[in-house]
């Protein structure tokens, strides 16, 4: 017997396996529905042009950047996950940098966090540059003292830790319904998907795409007077992305189904 | 210069520090609001009789019981953690057996798991009965494919982990709106408070108490069809406990204010 | 049938149940093996003594302190706990201070806490204030570039981090064999077993106890240069008791098998 | 200003930043320290023989297969990583397949599980199958009855659980010094580095590779009578894998230094 004469190994990703049913990420789509917590601020714009690649520019706002927590539920096209709760749910922060491609107004994200490796690999996929961390936001409850719910004066609250240290910390103090979703979460997002060389052969992936988004739902938004503190316990270069200014705080819930990739550059 | 001049350490609770504010648990009144699964089920009246203390019988539904996956926001009276969800949020899976105590139907806890420690401190000072474990449970989103919300045919999921193992799953198939609250979820619980000797002139603290609550909230309740599994990886008398018939199923949020304990026994 | 007929629920802690299998806590003796990183360092006297009861003072050598790093493994007195990893091993991080009762050199612990829940709820039927914490430090390894032992020029680190930021860091760059363990590792602990009121009846339990040790082991105890440091980040009366000097570091395994408690005051 | 005039930014993986300084990965070469619980076993020749793609066969042992736990401590080459024992240390549970390439003894690991998201994200980079689950091994300490040590009729334990789900445990009962270290522990890996399309334009990076190390180092081999089960709590294709004979338990610690890859095909 030879294994030549089997079928390859199969799956979307790793692990390979006969079936394909070991994969840990499952192919698109994906769909997700989160509550979120955003904060607008504005960086050195300086700074921010230093992490766009060839291709990007500033754009119409140059400074624009946004803090953003989310606590997600997802499933792919089958549904499957949801039965079980303990796979299905994560919670992200990601800031967010206004740019344009081609003039078309974007939002780059140089920096996210998961508290669970299934979207951090599939981050990686798409070119989120996904870390762990450990996010935790004011879950909204319909009752009680100690639930908070869209309403004036009602005060939402996320933070940021990583390997034990806090890295962010955001609030908003609601004070009534916005006009519109915050920009930066209404424009497509901007990827470079990167993936390491490893055999003196290899060039690394690297390729800027952008992402297919389906199904998108918003709730209606609140609007409020925000807080942001990022603190320098990381590298320099996400210290240079420290607000200079903040906006307005936002509440909301959001839905979209993730499709796929397209190609902008490489 | 002496200690014995200076103040003694003071506290709600250890750890106890000069001005009292390095205790772990803080003073009730403590406030609850969380989104509820709970599944009504029954036991062997035989087996749930052994869980009883004296002064308690099985009351006027022997056999009664119920499984309840929480996830709960809380504050103390200054309402000070709720701005730092890394600490305001736990969740919670618990037993109730239903019993009576001189005549007024109660619920017992036989078994009760959180995944943070400063609920399980505050448990055992109450008398629940609560241990480490991982908790997970659907949440509901107002949008989305991935977002279950309370309407006819919604299916809520939770699960229970203990030292990584599967200890129980429930769901239930939402059918509508539910007349009243279950049961179990409106009568007192009573418990055995209950804190082990240490030398040998000590005798243990034992003794059978009820809360005091104020400030319930409900939602309104959604009813469904329910499944519930607990799976035989600890003990035998855990195991005892299984069901021998799965009833109806609950989706709601409730709130309630814990103010402290009335004593019923010792 | 009634339940007043039945045995109660037994067990050495919660929850009880019939055949008292269930209890989280088994009875000691408890046997413990460990690895330890520890700072000796010196803290205001004043700041010390406001953290000992009376019974307590501040002994021959005021604002003596020290931090502890540990790693441990641990089993009751069947050794059972020993075939699952995933429950009997656990990480440590305490402060001590140098004190005495009745002329007697002991150490008091205001502080300190646990990566489980298990050593955590066993602290405090011993008075040991645990609360949960993330404590990582260097393990020893025999071989590799990336495996400190402990050998001259070696470099052990610890940190703990509390609800996402960090609060203590410590490390020790070993010169050679110490001539013996350090102080405050060789005297006993005296701690207050306190477990709050909850019914208008209730006292609280507050006693004064030490604990009765059997079985101390030490391996040989390295020495060497150490650093310390402890944020401020917590309340003040944890920032009190920063350092004020930073002595020797030590780098050893010591085993101790804990008995029970004798009572010196309450 | 345009982005474009800007040095585009860097790093040996994302997050991608102005300075390179913000990767999550370091550039190879990687240290590794380890102790090892290992277990030899036996599977179904046919299923493994379904895990190998084009390139490799069962070679000289068909069937022959092995579990292994490690829990290691890294570095990169400046060793910076070790002054923070939060991030540079991690467990691993593997199985591993025993295979061919052009003659040449390697073993596959069809499946992989790690506790840190570095080395997650490391082993993708590497074409190692990495997931995330929560590993337990028992920790050798030189003192006390809690503290297990390589020695004849000592005991040493193994876990994996995964989403809270138990999926391996193994046990090994020391009964000598082995002459040998276990064959499939001695022979290179043979990996699949895969990364998924996600444009339309890309082709899967799909590559055959096997690893480029240095540094080995082994302490004395302790060799005993193993138990391993696997639970079928996963998928078919990992169900194929369960023990059909279990061979020898091996106890060790191991060192090496992770170079880069070497292409074998694509």
């Amino acid at each position: 017997m030879t294994a030549t004469s089997l079928p390859t190994p199969v799956g979307y990703s790793l692990p390979l396996s006969p079936s394909g049913t070991s994969a840990m990420i499952t192919p698109p789509p994906w769909h997700f529905a989160g509550d979120v917590i955003m904060v607008d601020y504005r960086v050195d714009p300086d700074a921010a042009a230093r992490f766009l690649p060839p291709g990007l520019d500033l754009g119409p706002d140059p400074g624009a950047a946004a803090a953003v927590f989310a606590e997600w539920q997802w499933c792919s096209e089958s549904g499957a996950e949801l039965a079980d709760p303990a796979t299905c749910q994560f919670t992200e922060f990601l800031l967010l940098i206004g740019c344009s491609h081609e003039g078309r107004p974007m939002a780059r994200c140089p920096y996210a966090w998961v508290d669970q490796p299934v979207p951090l690999v599939r981050g990686w996929i798409q070119g989120m540059p996904k870390q762990f961390g450990a996010i935790h936001q004011t879950r909204p409850k319909p009752v009680g003292v100690a639930g908070q719910r869209p309403a004036p004066g009602e005060r939402f609250h996320g933070s940021l830790s990583v390997s034990g240290r806090r890295v962010a910390e955001a609030s908003v103090k609601l004070t009534g319904l916005a006009d519109e979703p915050p920009v930066l979460h209404t424009v497509p997002l901007v990827h470079t998907r990167y993936f390491p060389a490893w055999t003196p052969e290899d060039e690394p992936v690297s390729e800027l795409v952008t992402s297919e988004v389906t199904g998108v739902e918003f709730t209606p938004v609140w609007r409020g007077v925000a807080d942001l503190r990022l603190f320098d316990v990381l590298d320099g270069d996400f210290a240079a992305l420290a607000p200079v200014e903040i906006g307005a705080g936002y509440v909301f819930s959001y839905a979209e189904t993730l499709q796929g990739g397209r190609l902008l550059g490489s």
